[in-house]
């Protein structure tokens, strides 16, 4: 397994494109798209948010119920969600523009979208964007790296990774691209995800892979408690590497399964540490608990806490907030067993034993939680099972870019 | 039911006391203590955090399994969380001290702390605390107002309230104080909370009615999200008031139920709109659900979300975020048939017809939102169930105060 270049273009076949599309933002491309050259089998998870946006319906329909699809067209901006019979036009039609400029089925085009909820689309840049996008489409760094760009909304920076690993005696790519930023919670926080790969995979063993997945990573990331109308995360394969077909459980799947793994962890880590208005990733490490279930309640419950997100920020090693939100997370445990340590690299500080002050310096505390990325380890001694959560801190940023993101 | 002066000494027999200890805090009132010249029947709530402070081990073991006390010592800048068996010999130690002074019962002594986790308390002042508390009780309104300011932490002003009321003939005083601010979330929010009253009631009724008011009060307020360490509602009735005793279901009963009613949502919502760093009081009114509980949940869960406490502190009529927050707090509804209002005194506008945008004009959504009392209605459609949770913005404050707690 080889990091490589070339984010959602480093996989066979796939090509990307970008547009300013001047739908809200000016000055910026705010349009993408990516396509592949031969059909792809698609898998995908999306908001568990009773409120959907109009493109997580279109996307669900096609993913859920047929699993084919070709391209994918997104736009920042404005979400298209709670637009009711309009916005599911809006969807329709740039679907129609799209697959009419590319030459291919309507109901094989997903739409994604990330903005402001609400407000309606302006239809015609949607179509004329859609157009735009398929004569501009081309494989290479470039291209995938602006299309990264282009589906930011409040992000500092694009996130895209890739990897190529041996399947057989073929190299496969897997590659992808994500934002974040705000309104990053556990079940598939807001983000969009796009992931492509040439590996040759069936419908049924991609989305499992997928679906498992997930549960480790996007979903192991906290920005600040809300889950959006939008989230949604999807893996395209078209089969170009020419593997042998992965059709079940096997070494083959296995190697997949670790590809496509690192891959997600790669973007789920960079959407944490890219929280809106943070300055550091803060990883929670929950180690000796009885279940693996619970041990992913009590990671994201300590990562999810307004207070410890605080205290980090301040550099603040005041560890009773995360024996706190350990305590309220609904696992049940005895807190005189509890052990917390703060790690930055490879320093190590033991800040709690069995439940209470472990008589650390206060200063040697404090210069870890000063770093860029800080890891809060609690072993619970009631098991053997771990599960890590992802987060940031919690600055005036957060408030100030919140406080006023529509105008 | 006519409210007076006096707090937590407007019942007949009950004394209250403050003084300067110097635990943490310097320059002000510290400790604070409530004493009944006659035992009472205790009632009380705790936290459900599975870590529970030291003081509320020691709480809970009088009030649920004896249900009598004569007096209540709290003390501020240390939570005495997390603190092991040092932590339990500093409140039986206070507890002796405060019982000796009193010629009481120690085990009729109750305690309580509030402030930073995980440090140990300097045991001799509050011992010497408690003996002076003790000599220095007085009942008037000046001792009750110097106590709920004792017990404050980043509170920016004492809470306290008083009502009476008749019952059987004859004139019934409930009065009580209360602390809140950061850590306020709904399973018995981060707060102290005493009461305290002259009215004959039976344990069992008292414990009753204290268990129910709480769900609708207490329990509906939310600031950070956090569930402390430290919660605590305690009721004491004396009976001094000499009605016929409370002992059973009934018109009496229900008078009772709604003056301590009354007292609590006041008490519930002073803290919600001084939650640390707010500017205003938000109340989400959800109307239409189909069960209470669901009523509740949906409430609690616009309440709680950063992103529509964020935008409510900017003025932005972001009406997608309460929606957003309504799909995801785990109940089944349908997201066309919800209508949304922005309300403040008696201006109310409707933002959201049938799940979309309403038409409404911007800037009179801004003026609503500008106000330091603003409702937010969810009407769900779905049946004649209603909850009401309350709530304040998000502001920059609050990160700096929880920053940079302990220093």
């Amino acid at each position: 397994m080889r990091e490589i270049q070339g984010g959602v273009c480093a996989a066979l076949g796939f090509k990307a494109a970008s547009y300013a599309a001047q739908i809200k933002y000016t000055g910026r491309d705010d349009m993408a798209m990516v396509f592949s050259e031969k059909p792809c089998v698609a898998a995908g998870t999306f908001t568990t948010n009773v409120v959907k946006a109009a493109p997580v319906i279109w996307d669900m329909d096609i993913v859920h119920n047929r699993g084919i699809a070709q391209a994918v067209v997104v736009n920042t901006g404005i979400a298209n969600a709670c637009t009711g019979e309009e916005g599911m036009s809006v969807v329709r039609e740039t679907a129609e523009a799209a697959a009419g400029a590319l030459g291919i089925k309507t109901d094989e085009v997903l739409i994604g979208s990330t903005g402001v909820i609400g407000m309606q689309l302006p239809v015609d840049k949607l179509k004329d964007g859609a157009v735009q996008l398929a004569g501009s489409l081309e494989r290479s760094p470039e291209a995938a790296n602006a299309s990264a760009k282009a589906i930011m909304t409040t992000d500092t920076h694009e996130k895209e990774y890739a990897l190529e690993t041996e399947l057989g005696g073929k190299t496969v790519h897997i590659g992808g691209m994500s934002k974040g930023s705000g309104m990053i919670h556990p079940n598939m926080c807001t983000m969009l995800g796009y992931i492509t790969t040439d590996a040759d995979i069936s419908r049924e063993m991609l989305q499992k892979a997928v679906s498992s997945i997930v549960t480790d990573t996007f979903n192991m990331i906290s920005v600040d408690g809300d889950t959006s109308t939008n989230d949604t995360l999807i893996v395209l394969a078209n089969g170009l590497a020419g593997n042998e077909a992965v059709t079940a459980e096997g070494e083959a799947y296995d190697i997949f399964y670790e590809a496509l793994y690192t891959v997600c962890l790669h973007l789920a880590k960079e959407m944490a540490a890219d929280g809106e208005g943070a300055t550091k990733l803060i990883e929670c490490c929950v180690r000796g608990a009885d279940t693996k279930d619970n041990a992913r309640i009590l990671a994201k419950s300590v990562i999810g806490s307004s207070l410890v997100k605080a205290a980090v920020f301040g550099c603040d090693a005041n560890w009773g907030r995360e024996l706190c939100a350990l305590g309220y997370s609904g696992v049940t445990f005895d807190p005189t067993k509890v052990d917390i340590y703060f790690k930055a690299g490879d320093h190590e500080l033991l800040i709690v034993r069995a439940g209470v002050d472990a008589g650390y310096i206060e200063k040697e505390a404090a210069s870890i939680l000063a770093k860029d990325h800080v890891e809060i380890i609690a072993d619970m001694h009631m098991g053997d099972e771990s599960a890590v959560a992802y987060g940031c801190d919690l600055t005036y940023d957060y408030v100030k870019i919140n406080a006023d993101y529509r105008s």
